[in-house]
């Protein structure tokens, strides 16, 4: 007896990569309802072979779900998330809605995968940024206790969605072909730019993006009091973010302790060969589900302190495959 | 009676700069002596509507001139600089060779212009990171003394000369015409990517433009105990490059504060404006001669440090326009 899985917002960016990789996935899936918005229902999906039609969302349509899928959008998952939990789904929620709602552990497995125990039928999903750097993150902490991150993020279009990626590869083009660029889905042009992330600056000076990285990371790793910086710029990379990452310990570690721990730690592939120039990049990271790390120096400017560069695919460990291994968790 | 001056590297990215630059100066020239590699000898570049011909670079064609810019690489330098010193010109050299000698000032007008009251015919410019860097600092450490800067960077392929900018071109003609993308300047693509910068790594693990950044910061400042961390990272951009910098200081500054002094900076414009999302970008300052600063803010991570945002055009302030002040300040 599988599964009944709802995926909401199965067209997008997330969904997409939701569904290959429950695809290539042991989950045994009884029923997959797939929702999206009015302007996709009917298109059709394939799914091991069968092609499942895209349904209108309604309280409705989510009865009778064991678990439902959320990735389209804040103001969705605040009206149906508590729907599918009344019909008595569990929620993955990928949207920040319930993100800082003291009642809904905030998880990425390699992390704090014990908070799943706890959960009240909704369960979220971090910010794409944040899920990468935890996960890099974690196993410094383990062994020196992290007092202050430092980041400053590369972050790829993909992130905005399809209509972004779609944007980029529109400005290139135009570029080619001699043509006007002219931006529509983000403020400033992309092609050949970086800009600060465009969402809104909140009263302490930082963006939206920033301050969900700052607040979620000191929810999963149960630390409030831990001090964090944030800088988030958009690049013009189709899929994976960058983070460039100093980190302050209370134990001072070396270099080599911090490639050795993170080398053997789940979910990190360490990348660092200066003899051959290999280090993280986006090219590398996309695809992948792990976090790949290198660079990784002590800093000079700090007794106990160290640095390196992250790159991770948003999609799939900063959004989708973080999902699907809650949902594996969960089952197990 | 004008001055006589040469420009070795003058078919380069920077010395293209460097004539525009002069044009457009009051400056008065009574004979521009251009010189290139031998592939480009004989080569018309317009100059105040006179057609120069480009020579061959040797120590008798060093003869007679009043100043010298270089900006050829290391290697010319370290052989032509010191033969036009003897010849009696005044160097003024982009490349880092004689950049962390004792001996020669390391200048950036804003900063430590008085330095060159000291020079003894060579007279070093900075890496372009750093020359953008120290004069969004400065001013900061005029008035709360930095201890420390944490700075990752987001830099243009221009910094790579001028087939580094091709690179980019021809890579992303080659995504949309569908061909294969191979890099041949660069050791990873660019187009769509982001990578560590391509200087080798030192024996402290920091690549050669990081420690660059490190050490020209300290010797411009006139502070060898200055703390400094850098993260060096291309971006497929054609020109301009961007910092993401956190600064702790002796004093505690507010960001209000901070956007004050720095408004009223020699060098330095503000563009920080959360209201309608406008903060530094490449595109922005391209051709512009000033350094963009904005996302000014207090760094949630620590009680005495400010973090922000810049952009400048490091063929500009980062090389011809620099050197073009330090010119200037050399003849007043």
């Amino acid at each position: 007896m599988g599964l009944k899985l709802g995926i909401v917002g199965a067209t997008g960016a997330v969904g997409i990569e939701a569904i290959k990789l429950l695809e290539k996935s042991r989950i045994e899936i009884s029923e997959l309802r797939l929702f999206a918005s009015s302007r996709s229902v009917g298109k059709k999906i394939s799914f091991l072979g069968e092609e499942l039609a895209v349904q209108e969302l309604s309280s409705n349509a989510l009865r009778n779900l064991d678990f439902v899928f959320f990735s389209a959008g804040s103001s969705i998952s605040a009206i149906f998330a508590p729907k599918a939990k009344e019909n008595g789904a569990v929620v993955i929620d990928n949207s920040s809605f319930f993100r800082m709602k003291p009642e809904v552990p905030l998880v990425v497995p390699e992390v704090n995968g014990e908070d799943l125990k706890n959960h009240q039928g909704i369960i979220a999903n971090p910010n794409c940024t944040t899920a990468l750097l935890s996960v890099a993150l974690w196993p410094i902490h383990k062994i020196a206790t992290v007092e202050r991150v430092i980041v400053s993020t590369y972050q790829a279009v993909s992130g905005a969605g399809a209509k972004a990626l779609l944007e980029l590869d529109t400005q290139v083009r135009h570029y080619v072909q001699g043509k006007p660029i002219v931006p529509e889905v983000f403020p400033e042009q992309i092609a050949f730019n970086v800009f600060s992330h465009n969402s809104p600056i909140a009263e302490n000076g930082y963006n939206g993006e920033e301050n969900k990285v700052i607040q979620e990371l000191k929810k999963i790793f149960h630390c409030p009091g831990l001090n964090v910086c944030a800088t988030c710029i958009r690049v013009p990379v189709f899929r994976a973010h960058c983070e460039s990452v100093v980190v302050e310990t209370a134990r001072k570690i070396t270099a080599e302790e911090t490639r050795r721990i993170l080398a053997s730690s789940p979910g990190v592939e360490v990348i660092d060969d200066p003899q051959n120039g290999l280090f993280p990049t986006p090219i590398k990271a996309s695809g992948k589900k792990e976090v790949l790390v290198g660079r990784i120096r002590e800093d000079l400017s700090h007794p106990r302190s160290i640095s390196f560069f992250l790159s991770g695919d948003q999609l799939l460990k900063g959004a989708a495959w973080n999902a699907l291994q809650i949902l594996q968790c969960l089952i197990n």
